[in-house]
């Protein structure tokens, strides 16, 4: 069958490849659509993306690999019509599907918390071996295939996968009604596009894009409801403008670029570690003092006992007399030996 | 009555001054203890926290403020006993109570949706007028008077407040299990330590601390399961050892220090902009592919025709063979004029 393969940067290549046997978990899938995704285009030109090593799951090894590799089919955003699946699958010839190119081990604790994509195996077909989009055909995990009713154009379905990148970022934030929300997009890419389509999906109805090429804007102003220049434009003051003085409720970086990222934050620089931050999908979040909830359940806790060994927290009492010496220069002096100074205006306490 | 007033840096006085005046909504409270905090110390040592200007709410001007200011009481860590209270307010004559010690406008759209601790008009007693715990009285509206059973220590009780902050901060985390969880706490003073025992009264049991000085290792020792030093010690490989190469599950940052920072993302450097983060209370999420749940959503989502003008999406349809000339390479030099380039291997797709 026909492939596109990654043998090197800037090295791709459509080749006769034999076409795949499917094992007993597996269905074959015929391919209509596949997306070139951002990804795709990196590993073209840079030819960086793909590990050096042979995966431990498709145990397929790159050409890059120091022992001997092969050529890689690729393309993981890819749908198709099943041409012969195990009989307990309930799929069945013909049946349109959209494919989940991931794999992972399914044993660890992130798989069993379903943070599958947080799996150290987690791999993409297209990417890690086991066959991609850009072919005729692909053998896909049962599992993996997701049906999908005669109702739906297959020639965007494949853009299934990169909205469901933009619907899992969107989930994450945790909002449970969008419709009131505000949003700002950084870049107007193709993630900022399918961020913003995923948001529309779920009832957001105020989506302003920041995106500099006149190109990139002329399509967001097809999809949001208003989309700004940051390079001569004031983003967070239009924010502002358009939501009475209230500002937006989520900024979704899908541009990447630094400028951008200072500009979310009224111009202070922000250094964060990408890459760690992603690979293990962290969350950093700023916490100030306390609502009315906090307040209530320590109060709550406090009062059944549930705060064990406080009296050790406590390092000093003193009478309000003595607060300057006792209190804040003692403070001053010794710092490191004290947790908690005690204050009391009554004397009698101390006795 | 007696109260320890904040005249400028490193001048706090203990003098006469008239006790307050509760009006209709306030109860008057004797104090009987109350905690010195790190921002009292700050405050006292440097003068800076203040605002200096008449506080919206309270009316009240520090001394530092242009036009005529006055001497403020501090302390905002505080509890006692009801002296005198409204007749319709439930509190009774002697009623312990402790204080949440700040004031709202109670109007905005952050008070409406309980973020209270957001109000742009948010201030504390001890910081922002309205007295404060250093005294012998303080008229508290009632509403902020939590009343607290006759078991409980009240020598002890002033501490609800620190611990109420750390509360609120380990709320945000949305943990609805702590006792399967690991903790890593960065820095073992006051804010460590309340962090520590909140999280031990909601049930965790993995608590690890990394504290530098050897005074508060000490006292670190009492409440952690485990302590290290980040100046001798791996703090995240013994993180890795201590939780079966896990790793933990959240970092709390209670030291405000860069290094301490930076060790949390291996070596990687980080500067966000902590004062941004923390006064809007941001929470910056990475996030990355998807789960089993994104997908299904997704597909769903895609099924029911809950994507609207994805044809817009799609820029360019091209048959695999000409996958090099009009998908990568026309990326490369089309870049911005594409969102998705989408792939066939069929080519009567394309007629």
């Amino acid at each position: 069958m026909k492939a596109a393969q990654f043998f090197t940067a800037r090295d791709i290549r459509v080749v006769d490849i034999a076409s795949p046997t499917p094992n007993e978990n597996e269905a074959l899938i015929a391919i209509e659509w596949c997306g070139i995704c951002g990804s795709d285009l990196h590993e073209y030109l840079a030819g960086k993306l793909l590990p050096p090593y042979r995966h431990t799951l498709t145990l397929s090894r790159p050409l890059r690999c120091p022992k001997k590799g092969s050529p890689l089919t690729m393309s993981h955003e890819f749908c198709g019509r099943v041409i012969n699946a195990p009989p307990t699958s309930g799929l069945s010839n013909g049946q349109a599907v959209m494919v989940d190119p991931r794999f992972y081990c399914g044993k660890c604790s992130r798989c069993a918390a379903s943070h599958t994509h947080d799996c150290p195996s987690m791999g993409l077909k297209g990417f890690h071996g086991g066959g991609g989009g850009f072919s005729e055909m692909v053998a896909v995990e049962t599992r993996h295939c997701y049906p999908l009713p005669d109702s739906v154009d297959l020639s965007l379905a494949a853009l299934i996968e990169p909205l469901a990148v933009a619907w899992h970022a969107v989930t994450l934030c945790g909002m449970e009604d969008w419709s009131s929300k505000a949003v700002l997009i950084l870049g107007g890419g193709p993630i900022g596009i399918a961020h913003t389509s995923a948001l529309r999906a779920l009832g957001c109805r105020n989506i302003f894009i920041s995106e500099p090429t006149s190109t990139r804007a002329a399509q967001s102003r097809k999809i949001a409801d208003h989309v700004f220049n940051p390079v001569s434009e004031n983003v967070a003051e239009l924010c502002g403008e358009l939501t009475s003085g209230e500002g937006v409720d989520v900024v979704f970086d899908c541009a990447g670029v630094q400028k951008g990222m200072d500009a979310g934050f009224d111009g202070a620089p922000m250094v964060v570690p990408f890459l760690q931050l992603l690979s293990k999908e962290i969350s950093l979040k700023a916490s100030i003092t306390y609502n009315e909830r906090a307040f209530r359940e320590t109060v709550d806790a406090f009062a059944a006992g549930r705060f064990k060994g406080l009296e050790g927290m406590v390092t000093s009492r003193i009478h309000i007399n003595a607060i300057v010496e006792n209190g804040f220069e003692e403070l001053v002096i010794n710092k490191d030996h004290h947790i908690k100074i005690m204050v009391t205006p009554q004397r009698s306490w101390l006795e």
